[in-house]
């Protein structure tokens, strides 16, 4: 690489606020112009490539494959660390050797959705035809063109049925379009802490973020990267915001309550003078060395966008008809963000459809955060759950 | 005026949002070096000036004197019309003749708060010392504050005891203060919708709006009125969120549903393509034409510093020891931002100090909201009380 050419590569990946959206660490699978990806907006996005991370070894007839969902702000470092964090990878409590999603006995795959910023394509990577990023010129992603990426990738393991598909809220979502998009293709599905359509509160929430992000300045309509800027004063708010649907007021409560941060008394000024304002503060100022604001407006977009039933002439139990996934719902008692009657519709809707369904609404005040927190009753429902449908599919030793 | 220092003016009064800040259309009183404010802060402000509106006739012994307090973005129009707006008072379905709060019978007093930007001192006033606006030269302002700037104006009209201290949410701060500031001056007391100190969800909602203004590069670390620009996008960003907690996911639902704004199916654009979107858009956009950003940092403030107990050992019911006034709670069975369990603790403190207080709590699921809107069975509480305490008092005819 010339100076010049890696002085603007630099730019790009500052931009885009971590270097793995343009050089992943992980493997990709490329699909080239003979494999467009077909969208929902009616375009074809082509060539497109997929970063994706395995654990855990796939069986002589391919039958122990469970897909792993990100969610919202998520990437396929589900069980490893984070190349661009160092931290572990955000599920790596439940997935693993032993663990619930026990990798001495299944083969994960967790791949970066379409429209992420983690080396799948996405907003920041760079469009054929102009040469330079996609920025809004992305086609609107919904959810549904997520899974189909990723049945694409499924398909090039040469993997007929999956044995389960897991992932919590906007996971979740993509678990439940699965089950919706190719019924005969997942055995066993685990939609936690999700719901089958974005409610009114929660669009409410996610235009509020893209507000925020759209109103900086330096955001340039999506083209920042170019401009060698970052909208981060508005992903920071808009991860704040974010940040405090995913927690209840009981855990905020017990966690911060009104205890100041440096001082005995109060100051008198607008410093963050409460530790709750700080913790905030510091939330949005890590995610945004981490994460692409456009991103963030095409993953809030896609969960927007999300309702199965709209498809099925509102009715969601007609979306799961004849369906012969096992289902095991999770939801979390304090979670206002996707509360507890959001997957119990979803529970009646496959019940209505003669589904076969299990639904555990676990006890405790950490809120939507809930699962990929440390929640025992959480791994016992999961780890019995697929232990059963393990037993089931014939892959118990 | 010279058309220079009129250009001055005019940007001052698009910078503030609007004409009030320095020319109030309402009464206005005036405090004199003569007559500081002591404030919370440990300084004094003075000159400063407390604007306000009254309706109904004070009675010859000065008995029948209610204070309303207004919530965080209100102000002293609560039973005529805004000159800012041209809308109704912002209660004025409540305050009026024959209504629950009968102007025919009491005197009623509406200021607005210090800090505010109708026309009492707030951050858009000119700061003596320097011939241009505070902004956060302006210490910052307690709700003790607002309650001893309204004090002094009570005294102004030579009334010793008031009969009643109204107000919901901020509004409702304000009147608990009155109690515990003034226990011999209030005869009978209604906080709505609010609570004993602000929570740590609500300060968390709080800091994520003054972050979104203070991200705006027009904010200029509050020097933006002589920049003569408005950090509108980051107020509007604001607003949207602090809206989105005013309401309840139920009225959102009712309201808007995942209903599309001009079109029978998604665009798959980042416009406001759901209805709740381009409300949200439109209150932002209202907002920030009648209320200045500053203030808005000085009100959130206010609200996150008040804690009752704190003064008190962290004892509510202490707080509250031999206090005689009446007291009548009301809270709001949607209302998550002050929920009822709030209002309960205050009553369980009012009941451990033996203090008369009756407590309602308003089925609907209009959310926080619901103190503005039209609620029959508030309503009837609210007159009801105020009837019962008005024969107590020897004020009805």
């Amino acid at each position: 690489m010339t100076d010049a050419a890696a002085k603007v590569y630099d730019d790009l990946v500052h931009a885009a606020g971590n270097r793995e959206v343009y050089n992943p660490s992980s493997p990709v699978a490329e699909f080239g112009a003979n494999e467009p990806l077909h969208l929902d907006a009616g375009l074809d996005l082509s060539p497109f490539r997929i970063a994706y991370n395995t654990y855990g070894e796939l069986n002589a007839d391919k039958s122990n494959a469970i897909l792993v969902c990100h969610a919202l702000t998520g990437d396929h470092y589900c069980a490893s660390p984070s190349p661009v964090t160092g931290k572990p990878g955000w599920w790596s409590s439940i997935i693993g050797p032993g663990k619930p999603v026990d990798t001495d006995k299944y083969f994960v795959i967790c791949s970066n959705v379409v429209g992420g910023c983690m080396g799948t394509t996405g907003p920041a990577s760079i469009k054929p035809e102009t040469g330079k990023p996609y920025g809004l010129e992305l086609p609107v992603i919904t959810i549904r063109d997520m899974v189909r990426a990723q049945k694409m990738l499924v398909d090039r393991f040469g993997i007929d049925t999956l044995f389960a598909v897991v992932g919590g809220s906007m996971g979740g979502m993509q678990v439940l379009e699965w089950t919706v998009s190719y019924p005969d293709k997942v055995f066993a599905a685990v939609p936690i802490a999700t719901g089958a359509r974005h409610s009114s509160q929660n669009i409410a929430f996610h235009e509020v973020g893209r507000q925020a992000v759209m109103a900086d300045p330096e955001w340039h309509h999506g083209r920042y990267y170019e401009e060698g800027t970052r909208p981060t004063k508005g992903l920071a708010v808009a991860r704040m915001t974010a940040h405090v649907t995913y927690l209840s007021e009981q855990a905020l409560h017990r966690k911060f309550g009104r205890n100041l941060q440096n001082r005995e008394q109060l100051g008198f000024k607008f410093d963050a003078e409460f530790q709750i304002e700080s913790y905030l503060r510091h939330q949005g100022m890590t995610f945004v060395d981490r994460f692409d604001a456009n991103s963030y407006l095409y993953m809030t977009r896609a969960m927007d966008y999300f309702d199965i039933a709209a498809d099925y002439d509102g009715r969601l139990a007609n979306a799961f008809k004849g369906s012969k996934t096992r289902f095991c719902l999770v939801s979390f008692s304090s979670d206002w963000l996707f509360p507890t009657e959001e997957s119990r519709a979803i529970v009646h809707a496959l019940n209505a459809a003669a589904a076969s369904v299990s639904f555990v609404e676990v006890e405790t005040d950490r809120g939507h955060d809930s699962f990929l927190l440390e929640e025992p009753e959480f791994f016992r429902a999961i780890d019995g759950f697929i232990s059963a449908a393990a037993r089931a599919r014939g892959l118990a030793r």
